[in-house]
């Protein structure tokens, strides 16, 4: 236990680091902010950043995954209604893609994803494949309670599912509603039913 | 004509910058891609891109419409069969997003209009808006014909197709093939059908 308050204060840095990139994500156009000034606002050194993360993108990914404004969540409920779940996903995509905050980071991770191919794969294994397979579990269930058709195919369900709606979103096209979400559920229900 | 000899030295400046750029974008990652090389390439002062293009991502999107590498043109066949033709514009779509070329162009946009406002407002008004129109004329040629739904939300529709394309690629999800293109428009006819 000899080494326990310098793990107390690498706990509170880290804290420290995490806090002052969520705030700053809202407040500083992406391309302008910085790890000087994420470590600015955290009150330590730069090194210490990059003792932790390799990048900028890593920083902010760890700050949005600890933020809880990361996208919907990675259980879906199961009401035993398949529409109203995919219902709560959709509009609950709708929501983080247009809330601030969560937007900022989304764009964020879109800026980078397209750059980074080693923080690509940490983003699709930490993030965007547990909540797919969180999908496809619910999805699953409503098949076997005879909702969906028994031959539908998961990653493309989810694809016509989210793809609209993220699709309108990293393209700048607008009309992110929860109306949207309904009408798009709506029109892929239609091939997905049983 | 006094000024011809000026002008044809203007133009040739102009195409001279826009070949450098699309020769670079496909050797240089596009956050190493500077107006400075693009000016050295082109043989010019890097004050003679600026007199044009406000920004790097504005020479590169008029180097990716006029390198004929951009995605899936404006003008969509009409054969007379709706799946046919839908069916080429899927896969028209995949072979863009993953020929390396025009893969590079689509990445380099996609990164600039999550954070330059002016360029994603041109970026729609001259390339997306344009493509989804063409689109929308088949679309209704098609509702005409009596082979899709009368009560079609062409919106919708377009989101529904290339969607699923868009955002498997944009997150980096893999699985852009042909018959991936074929599979989301077997899904999505399935929607749209009369």
């Amino acid at each position: 236990m000899a080494d326990a308050p310098a793990t107390r204060r690498s706990h509170r840095s880290r804290t420290a680091i995490l806090t002052a990139t969520t705030e700053l994500i809202g407040e500083v156009p992406y391309a302008k902010l910085t790890v000087e000034a994420i470590a600015a606002r955290a009150g330590v050194g730069k090194q210490t950043i990059y003792r932790w993360w390799p990048s900028k993108g890593a920083v902010v990914f760890e700050a949005m995954l600890e933020s809880d404004t990361g996208p919907e969540g990675l259980a879906l409920p199961d009401t035993g209604d398949i529409a109203t779940d995919l219902r709560a996903l959709l509009r609950g995509s709708v929501a983080a893609l247009t809330e601030p905050r969560s937007e900022a980071f989304l764009r964020a991770m879109s800026v980078e994803i397209q750059q980074d191919a080693e923080l690509a794969a940490t983003y699709r294994e930490r993030l965007l494949l547990p909540q797919r397979a969180a999908v496809t579990t619910r999805l699953a269930a409503a098949i076997e309670a005879g909702e969906l058709r028994p031959d539908l195919d998961f990653e493309l369900a989810i694809d016509l599912l989210l793809g609209p709606i993220q699709t309108r979103w990293s393209l700048g096209l607008g009309g992110l509603t929860p109306a949207y979400a309904d009408a798009v559920l709506a029109a892929t229900l239609r091939c997905l039913r049983a």
